[in-house]
């Protein structure tokens, strides 16, 4: 059994942010930034495509009013909502959790892309490779 | 005007992925990876905790299905979700968007915690922050 549908069964502790029926929201073990927070059904999706339209509708929704109320009690000013999918993507437990990370002056969280300037025609390219069925 | 606000106004072009009557989806001008694509809402609200609940649902329902739809036709192995508020959370464009990036072995995306380990009194403290109303 996942680590994660271990917590939801009362296996493993953990620092209980909210739960409902069907979700539980807890504080992740490593506080990237102080509130960094997970939210995750509590039936089993591998990832973020596994899920049915239901789940992520409500996984979302409860993210933001849980990012709301994190955000305002902590009186901080801005956060990231981020979700990984597959080893390549930084996922390290293979059952669907969005991150909601409050982000701080200086914290030790990263999030840094390059810019990669594709000419009008690659990118052109790129939508019809993107549209094929 | 915001420049999202723009594009979806056709007073700006973009490299359309999805539309239709309440979304739109188009290449990240950017492409911090090949087919890093953006998602948003038509009608302008700041951030994800501006946004009502469906349009929360829909945006993230249809990342999804995007997400599904460039990961299998450009054959990457994961993704990231991604969705900055605030500009200390790295948000440049103030009119919710989610970001979908497919990650590739060697890409130029970095995406990066720290572990931080509190005491368990620090966690309970930190709960009692968190849910204070």
């Amino acid at each position: 059994m996942c680590v994660f549908c271990k917590i939801v069964n009362g296996e493993i502790p953990a620092y209980k942010v909210y739960e409902d029926e069907d979700f539980l929201a807890f504080l992740d073990i490593a506080q990237a930034s102080v509130g960094h927070t997970l939210v995750v059904p509590k039936k089993h999706f591998s990832n973020f495509l596994e899920a049915d339209e239901e789940t992520i509708s409500k996984l979302f929704v409860l993210a933001a009013k849980l990012a709301k109320q994190i955000t305002q009690n902590l009186e901080v000013a801005g956060f990231n909502i981020l979700n990984n999918n597959g080893t390549v993507a930084g996922q390290s437990v293979n059952h669907l959790h969005v991150h909601i990370l409050p982000r701080y002056e200086h914290d030790s969280i990263t999030i840094k892309f390059a810019q990669n300037h594709l000419s009008e025609s690659e990118m052109q390219a790129l939508i019809a490779r993107i549209s094929h069925k």
